[in-house]
């Protein structure tokens, strides 16, 4: 049923023997390339074998410079994965620019266990499907160089594999558990592979089926395959992807529709807030001893009122439940990586509020609009989000995102009372008057991306914060719903 | 018993109201500026009022902009953590410069009761003290803001907190078991907190006690020291700690003992080979059946060999048995912590092998002989060094070290036929011969590192190495051996 990859003929083992001493120098050599290149290679490697699989890539280590090969090898989850969504594992340990990373026993081999196993109905099954093409198609996308093999051994030679490695007490100890019950399953697996395999081989994340009946060339070919692929991304780097055409869809002005004139009076305010915190304070307990996780992100124009908000949202708020994140500029490492990586690093912990202060959003907005995206990174942006989101969602993570929305003249009201402020962070500076010229172009942005990322289970509110009182309610009776809801059906 | 810290006279509440408007201002302002400051700030804050401390913290956030605030909350440690060694936990969330990090629930509060628990004997304690008082001086010394307060409440006090907050049905549930237990064993903890207070109150790292009995007077008090000497620190640098005028102590030439002439012919080897990747084979495998970690450092000449013993050492083991990190320079993030915070990330998981291509000994080595480090930084890393050793050894972590040593002949010799070699990692530059030059610089460097740091626990290898057929054997004996004799203890 599948198809194996192999180097044109079979070769004889004194044919791949003449061409190994080769084959490495050139291995380490691409490598070294690499090194200073601005994408990563991710090697997935997975299969029926996993003996098999396992000695392949320690043959990989021995034939490259296992010094830039970062190898992570996938067990059942832990707590605290079980905690994030199911592909944070792999997210965390994505390998930097110029280096190698290699995954074992990850999402191809986890999804067919669990289909063949009924732990996946079919319709589970394709959204798992869905999950990896998007997880690999981003990454591809972001211009990481992804490769997977499938180690594949008939029944009866797996069979043949397992008994001799039983008897040898070299190798017995290699055996888990694991295999023999992957062994059970065998047959079940079959379509499910095949089905997973057609259903993410993609040109620019390619699957590999490596027979795992001949070890030697199972080996050669792993490597041969790996060496040309990276060969050919140092020669070349990818050309960009078409973008789709500016259809220059637009979008309906949510934002023009938000009434600004909404405000509460101050003797109102002091009750409505000390009732919403007294309520936000048993509901964020509640919250930590369900476990329950939640994400708040709040963007907004320059001077909206974040800041503040933020402040009476964590005030009735206990230390352990909750952290607050500025996004500001990337470090090198998060640099380094897909432009997600460094929000999946900030996933909260169970049970706790993980606040963004600007977010993964700057992508379709200040990215977008100063053009420090390209039009194609920006666009897929979109799918990105949602895909993200979803994946929170979908571990039961409550997800809510705050437009904090002034007009222009009361930015510029509070630009000019800012000058007179004492806090050094509120000064304002030439770009602050710079930006105000593009506010057309990014109220169009905030529209589309409202349109485009809106989802019952990650909602966007479009606060009206002209006057700051009713902006600072409306996020606190926000986050108490959304944990009242939550914690109800819990 | 304990002495209160207090802002010159006890201040009312209302002249503490007026005075806090002025104070927000000056803390938001210092944090400003902090930003683009190259030190951290670390708060350490613990208390037999554990609610006290808790709310004077909450307060901070409140007062100060808490998205440029970590707070860090310790309970008792996971797995992962008893894995490791005791300050693994405190060190993997260092603030990076510019930041503030709070450390609540830490090293201080856990020694005190584990002394009166009597989890800690006398001479355990001291100990402790001692790795409190050595990783607080690593801190300072790097330049990190320490500042710590101990929140104090009489026993009488702390009681009826306790009974009232219990009859509160919006504050009980703050209340934890382990509050109960802390007020069991409150009397036994005083001469403790008395004795580590004062063993470990240094001028740059000093202790504020602060009297929880009067909350307003506690938060403010805590808000302006800290204020206080985050201003002074911004404003001055601390003067560089005079430098321990250079003894000139020469170090036996250890180097110079070492009988390069020591070769192994090639048919023995061969067979030697094999014998020690078999035994290391089982040694790995029950390492990790046992938990056991190891750390193995590689440092030597250029051209040494580290590589290829490095490969014949990792030939054998299974993949998940070993991680190979190739120390080059450091990231942003990395950058902007403490030089040993890099190394505290690549600790091993229990039961692996963490293999250290190059590792923090560079500190004494080329940053030293290159001037990249002061003399005062390179001339304490020795003492930061065997700390952070022993606090591998003290939780078993088994540590060898490595020195692959060639005369300078050989090394011309390599330099030379490497020319010829079609590894580009291999190609020697300019800079390769430059570095010949500083050979008696580093020796004497080598010379003084191994006098220095070898223990029992963390010893020194200097490897003969012109035949490398030797060196790989030897590195393999010596790591065998190891294995062996932790794995016998077990």
């Amino acid at each position: 049923m599948l198809e194996f990859v192999s180097d044109g003929p079979v070769l004889t083992d004194e044919e791949i023997a003449e061409r190994i001493p080769a084959l490495r120098v050139d291995l380490v050599n691409a490598q070294f390339d690499l090194r200073t290149a601005d994408f990563s290679v991710l090697v997935l490697v997975g299969g029926d074998d996993r003996l098999g699989a396992n000695d392949a890539v320690q043959r990989m280590h021995e034939w490259m410079d296992a010094r830039h090969i970062d190898t992570n090898i996938f067990r059942a989850p832990s707590a605290d994965e079980l905690a994030r969504p199911r592909f944070w594992r792999y997210w965390r340990v994505l390998p930097p620019h110029g280096r190698i990373g290699v995954y074992l026993g990850a999402w191809a081999i986890v999804a067919v266990g669990q289909r063949a196993r009924g732990v996946l109905d079919e319709a589970g099954f394709e959204l798992r499907i869905k999950h990896i093409r998007q997880f690999e198609r981003q990454l591809a996308d972001d211009g990481t160089l992804v490769l997977k093999y499938w180690v594949h051994l008939p029944r009866e030679k797996l069979q043949e594999r397992m008994e001799k490695a039983l008897a040898d007490e070299n190798y017995a100890w290699q055996l888990e558990e694991v295999d023999w019950q992957w062994y059970d399953i065998y047959d079940e697996c079959l379509p499910h592979i095949d089905r997973l395999l057609k259903a993410t081989n993609e040109t620019d994340r390619p699957w590999h089926v490596l027979d795992s009946s001949n070890s030697a060339l199972r080996d050669y070919t792993f490597a041969r395959t790996l060496l040309d692929a990276l060969q050919e991304r140092l020669a070349s780097p990818p050309s960009p992807k078409p973008v789709a055409k500016a259809v220059q869809k637009t979008y309906p002005d949510l934002l023009g529709q938000v009434d600004l004139g909404q405000a509460i009076p101050k003797n109102e305010y002091v009750e409505l807030l000390a009732e919403y915190q007294v309520r936000l304070t048993k509901l964020t307990r509640r919250a930590r001893q369900a476990g329950q996780s939640t994400v708040l992100v709040f963007e907004g124009w320059d001077a909206a009122g974040k800041g503040g908000a933020i402040r009476r949202l964590i005030q009735p708020m206990a230390l352990i439940d909750y952290r607050v994140a500025q996004i500001a500029a990337p470090t090198d490492e998060e640099r380094s990586r897909h432009y997600l990586w460094r929000f999946w690093r900030l996933l909260p912990e169970p049970g706790q509020i993980q606040i963004f202060d600007r977010s993964w959003y700057g992508r379709v907005l200040v990215e977008r609009v100063e053009g420090f995206a390209t039009p194609g990174e920006w666009q897929r942006a979109y799918r990105e989000i949602r895909d993200f989101e979803l994946q929170l969602a979908e571990r039961g993570i409550i997800v809510e995102k705050f437009w904090l929305h002034i007009d222009a003249d009361e930015q510029l009201r509070r630009f000019e009372a800012r000058q007179q402020t004492a806090y050094k962070k509120y000064k304002i500076t030439e770009e602050d008057y710079r930006n105000r010229q593009r506010w057309p172009e990014y109220a169009a942005a905030v529209n589309e991306l409202v349109a485009r990322t809106s989802r019952d289970h990650a909602r966007w509110h479009l606060v009206a914060a002209n006057d700051k009182r009713h902006a600072r309610i409306e996020v606190l009776r926000v986050v108490c719903d959304a944990l009242e809801r939550a914690l109800q059906d819990a």
